[in-house]
Order: C-alpha cells, then sequence, then structure tokens
C-alpha cells in the first residue's frame, strides 16, 4: 500500500509549510527569533491568571469539565457584545460566535461562504495562515498592495472594474487593517470609507481581522471597518491571542445573526466547540477588567520593543534598505536592496548568526517578497533585539 | 445586500442540524435528556483536576497560556505513543498528533484524503457528526448495516465487488467498532478480521474512531483494529472526551508518520493546535493515573445505569420494540413498530413527557431509522432513568 496514492490534490500544492516551520523555531532555545509572531511571557498576567483558574476549578469544576454549546458560553457570548463595544462596535450576543482564534474563524467563514472557485481578494502581503485557508477552499485569488495607507483602493477599485466587464466579481475581500501582519501598516481613515464604498458598488463581503488593533503604541485610533459600516458589509474577527493568551484558542466572530447561524452549524462538523476553559478564563479575565490590565502592559512593552528595532534597522541595516513605522502591534517589514533573496538567506542567517525572520515570498498569493522579510518584534526582549538586529545586519552583508 | 446569495452550496443542504438541537436541549433543566452522549457530571474528578490545575498554573503558567506545537506538545505525543500500548498497539511520537477532539481529527483526514467525489463507507446507522464532516467533503457516501457483530462484512463485501465492476472504489472506511454510536453494538473478532482482510483486498484506509473503546462494563476485550492491522490500513482516533472531559477539547489520531506530517500542514490553515490547558491537563492526569482512576468510576457508573435503562425498556416499552443489549460506551439504540415515526415524536415527548432522545434518522446517510431511536444512559442519574423511560414509554403510545 503506497499511502501517496491516497492523499488529497490539496496535500499536494506548493507551499502552506512556512508555519510549519515557525512553530518549529519556537522550540530552539538558542535562537533569537523575530519570527514568530506570538506575545511574550512578560506581556502575561501568571499570578492574576492561577486565581482565576483556582477559583474557576473551586467554584464550577463541571462547567470546565464539560461540553460547551456550539456557539460558546452564553455569558461569554454577552461578554464580548458589550465588549464589542469598546471598539465602537455594538452587538448582540446573537452576533457573536466563540472560535478557537481567529484563524478558525476565517475557516468557518470559509465554509459558508466559498465555493470552489469564488473570487476572493487579499493583501499583498498578507497574513499567511489566510492564504492557506484560502487554498484549502479552491478559490481563485487577487492581491492587492498594501502601502503606508493600508490597501490600495485605487488599484482595488481597478481591479473590481475588471472583475465586472468579465463577470467574475468577488465575493469576500480578507484584511488586517489596522497593524497589518506582516507589514504593520495600518489602513487610513479615508481608505476605509473608500473600501467600504467599493464593498457597497461591488457587492462583495470584507472579513475584517483585527487581531492587533488594541494593540496601539503610538499615533491617533482608527475606526474598525465594522464600526464604519452603515450595512451588513463586514464580518469582524477577533482573538485573545495577543491580549490575553494564545494558548486558550480563543477567538470570536461578530456578524450578522443569519451569519453566525450558519457558522454554528458548519462548526459542528469540525470541532463542535470551543475548550470551556479557556472562554471561562477570557471571561474571567473580562470582567474583572484584567484584559485591559494586560493590554496595558502589552502596550508599553511592544512599545519599547518596536523603538528599539526601528532605531537599530536605521543604525545597522544596508544602505537603500527601508522598513514600515508601525504605530502598533508585532511586526515590522523589511525590504532589501532588490537582488538580495531573503528565503535563501535564512538558514545562513539562523546557523551563522542564530536569528530568524520570515521571508517575505510566504506572505505573497502570487510572486512578491524576495527581497522582504517580517520582523516580530514583540517576543525578544530588549537585549535580544540589541544582539539581534545588529547580528541578523551581518549575515545579510556577508557572503554565504 | 441579501445575504442568501452569499451563502456556500454546503450550507443549503438539509440535514446538519440534529447536533445543534442536541446542544439546546443540554441548556433545559427541566428535560430529563437521552440525547446529547455526554459524560456525566458523577463521572468527572473535579477535586484532582482543581488540584493537578493549581500546580499548573503554579509551576509552568507560560507554558499553559503560550501557543503548543501544531502537532502539540512533544511530552503529551510520547505519552499517547505510550498509553495506546494499553490497546495493544505500540507507537511512535511520530505517529501522534494532537486535535481538538476526535471529529476534528476526522476533519483533519478529510483534508489530507478527500476530493470532491471520492467515495466514503460509513455505517447504517453511523455516528452523525462524522455524516455531517464527510458532507463538508462532498464525497459519495455508502453504507453498510450494523448488526449484533457490528459492521455487515457479508454486505460489504458484496457491496465492494458492485464498486469494483464500476471502477469507483472507496478510499476511506469510517467505523465506531466498538459499543457503536449510536447503536451501542461491537464488532466481533472474526467481523474484524474480515473487514481488514477486505481494505487489503480493495485497498481502502480505515478510520476507526474508538471514543468508547476503554469503557466497557460487560463481555469480553476484543483488540481494536488498529492492533490487528499488520500493515497500514488503519487509521486511529482517540479522544479524551469521554474518559477525562469533553470541555478539554483534546482527542489524537495515531496513524503512519507520513500522514501525521500532513495532517500537520493542513492543520495550519484550520485553527494551528490545540489549547495548551487541555493538552497538559491530559497528560498530568495520565502521568498520575487519574484516568484510570476515572475510567474505572465511570465504567461502574455505566454499567448501573446501562442495566436499569434496559430493564425498565423490558418492562415498559410496547410489545414488538427491540433494543440492542450494550457491553460498554453510552447507548442503546431501540427499533420501535414499523409504523412510528421518532421524528415526528420528539417534540411531544418532549412538551409533553418532558424526556428527549434522538430520532433515528439523524444517523442515516440515507433512508432509515424512521422507527428508530439513540438512547445515551450515561446523563440521567439511576433516579431520571427510573422515571424517563416509563414516561417515555407513556408518551410513545398516547396518541399526539
Amino acid at each position: 500500500m503506497d499511502l501517496q496514492d491516497y492523499f488529497s490534490d490539496l496535500t499536494r500544492r506548493p507551499g502552506c509549510t512556512a508555519l510549519a516551520e515557525l512553530f518549529q523555531l519556537t522550540e530552539r532555545p538558542d535562537i533569537i527569533s523575530f519570527a514568530g509572531g506570538f506575545p511574550a511571557p512578560e506581556m502575561f498576567l501568571p499570578e492574576e491568571a492561577a486565581e482565576v483558574t483556582r477559583q474557576l476549578l473551586v467554584e464550577k469544576p463541571f462547567t470546565v469539565l464539560g461540553y460547551s454549546p456550539t456557539p460558546g458560553f452564553s455569558a461569554l457570548r454577552e461578554f464580548l457584545a458589550e465588549r464589542q463595544s469598546r471598539l465602537g462596535i455594538p452587538a448582540a450576543a446573537s452576533e457573536l460566535m466563540v472560535t478557537s482564534g481567529s484563524l478558525q474563524g476565517l475557516d468557518i467563514l470559509g465554509r459558508v461562504f466559498l465555493n470552489r472557485g469564488d473570487r476572493v481578494i487579499v493583501e499583498a502581503p498578507n497574513y499567511l495562515g489566510a492564504l492557506s485557508t484560502f487554498a484549502s477552499y479552491d478559490v481563485r485569488i487577487d492581491a492587492v498592495p498594501v502601502d503606508a495607507e493600508g490597501l490600495d483602493t485605487a488599484q482595488l477599485a481597478g481591479l473590481l472594474e475588471q472583475r465586472r466587464r468579465q463577470c467574475s466579481l468577488p465575493k469576500l475581500l480578507y484584511t488586517v487593517p489596522t497593524f497589518q501582519n506582516p507589514s504593520g501598516q495600518t489602513m487610513s481613515h479615508r481608505r476605509r470609507q473608500e473600501l467600504l464604498a467599493l464593498a457597497g458598488s461591488y457587492g462583495f463581503l470584507i472579513i475584517e481581522d483585527n487581531a492587533y488593533g488594541e494593540l496601539r503604541f503610538a499615533g491617533e485610533e482608527v475606526p474598525t471597518l465594522k464600526a464604519l459600516d452603515t450595512g451588513e458589509s463586514v464580518i469582524y474577527l477577533g482573538t485573545f491571542s495577543k491580549i490575553l493568551s494564545p494558548g486558550i484558542r480563543i477567538g470570536w466572530i461578530h456578524a450578522a445573526a443569519e451569519i453566525i447561524e450558519r457558522a454554528v452549524l458548519v462548526r459542528q462538523a469540525m470541532d463542535q466547540c470551543s475548550n470551556s476553559f479557556g472562554q471561562l478564563l477570557a471571561l474571567e479575565f473580562g470582567r474583572r477588567g484584567l484584559i485591559e490590565k494586560q493590554i496595558n502592559k502589552t502596550v508599553r512593552l511592544l512599545g519599547e520593543r518596536a523603538r528599539l528595532t526601528l532605531d537599530l534597522l536605521a543604525r545597522e541595516f544596508p544602505v537603500g534598505t527601508t522598513w514600515t513605522n508601525p504605530e502598533g502591534g508585532f511586526y515590522t517589514w523589511v525590504t532589501l536592496q532588490p537582488e538580495v533573496d531573503t528565503a535563501q538567506l535564512l538558514s545562513h542567517c539562523i546557523e551563522k548568526a542564530r536569528v530568524a525572520y520570515v521571508a517575505g515570498v510566504a506572505f505573497y498569493a502570487g510572486k512578491g517578497g524576495n527581497n522582504q522579510m517580517r520582523l516580530c518584534y514583540s517576543q525578544p526582549s530588549l537585549d535580544d533585539i540589541a544582539r539581534g538586529i545588529p547580528r541578523l545586519a551581518r549575515a545579510l552583508t556577508t557572503p554565504l
């Protein structure tokens, strides 16, 4: 029996492996990693988590150990509905569903909306987990560039006009408008309004992934797309991974109730429900104001780490290099001279300089990113950054 | 904007709703429910869970709060590899992957193996979650009846011969061979060997879902299909949902390492990894022998509840009714007179008798089950069973 004959077409496609390699790097302690997009342990509140957990297991052990309803515990959905108003988006509990992280939210929406061959618009560069998810649904992907004002709505308008002539308009557009993964860029207020107008005119839905939006350390707040949406164009994905704990695997979908109803149905063919402990921990952290406490701590640490990273890039990186200037979130996006191949240089940088990043090509649905890299400054300490960026700069300029 | 225009073909298919209704019933305290297939709170070890959790949060809070690697924590994979030998299936950690429950294991295998239009064999009746999962992959389904010896291998052989003539052989067969959901039946040793021989001859893979296999309260142990497999025909799905806690959402896939590698890749487009707390709780429960302690407690309670349920069926249910005689697990499967419509009677039984079951039709890929019902005796107490079965019997015989 040759198992090769049995695998699906999906497993034969290239790509999808970048994230696997990322997670493996996290287990090597000798590497200074600017790769994985994780919060640092120093951002957590371990004592508060221990105390909340102790109480949960004493007061409601059967709730912790038992099944959750598929859409999530009612109390958490109500809490999330209320909390969305912090982002300017009042909601009803019926418009919220708990997910196992925001990527699962996207996977669920894939089943709710996508037929094979549907057209989807992503950003260039784009969050690579989302590119893998769309690949699972065998859809046709168009990518629109991101610049310092976020998704380029003029280019999007041109693309949409072309697709209209071809009778092949998109069904969904996926965006991380605030502190984007991987570029760190934020969509301007003007662009947000243009994007919403285009969604209305051309009839596509927007999936707004706001994993980083509450982690601003500079600049002015910009409203979420969902807050600006006067109709039902925007489906919002949230997560506790960056503001409480990635290990609890709890995110949420905020969308029209009729979308949530279908999301609940498809979820029952996937993993039925999210874990109870993570839901209850998030709820208790929320009720006690601990999420806001952790956000404040995280924002302070991110601001320091981002400033040091950007200062060192200016001092150490070769002339002709450019990078983005994030006002929040985890990432800066570095563009080297055109002839540099960051994918090829990665193993060299890991072996010789013991510094890791993610090569730019991983973040493009099509071509692009050869001379680019994502640097995540959230996990390394200030010391690691101070040692790591110069080492990375030297490795990049030393011949292989 | 009419959202109806945007939903996928999958959401337009009938079915998939039975599980949703099940979960809703669990939130109504006035109903005696023989519906949901959950362990009872009395089967849990809440004090031990509280103590293990307290230690976890004190000793390794950053592991509890941080991401897990996609295949699961190495220590848990090694523990599972060793624990599989309890079931007669020695394994390497590279052959194990942690999943968010066993249904997610099946969903992952769907992405690893299934192309649209592939042929899959299920049991009749079959676990309804698995029917929903296969529906997501748009495959063609053949169903083979289950009797007192489990899957009818003679009928399977006939079906396979027919499919061979049509050049349309199946890629996968899904089975719950021990204490089957929903029938409670167990595949005999002889049938297991016949099934494995057929898999070898006709070249299909077997997915063995062993959610209930360790919960035997009567009769003789039968080896798992995976233990009897001399080649690589069998992929094993396990779960802690019935022997530790469904709320932790932790199961596992045990398969050839090259299958696990692909499972890890597709998982990164789904939910990336399972929650850390659940993995660590399962590992610590395992190391301290608490899983075995909970299994012993569960088996004792299940045996009492099953015996009372079966006695009351004999005493109270109308003449001409038959039911299965489980030696373990959660379920008995009741067949009423041919003219009874259990789906139609369900709301009557809930409203008038305040007793719930799952109507048989939910468990068939095609037609069947009109006069059947699944009774789950794991959750109601002996008192509830003593009151519930007679009430159900009366409601079934009272005109609507």
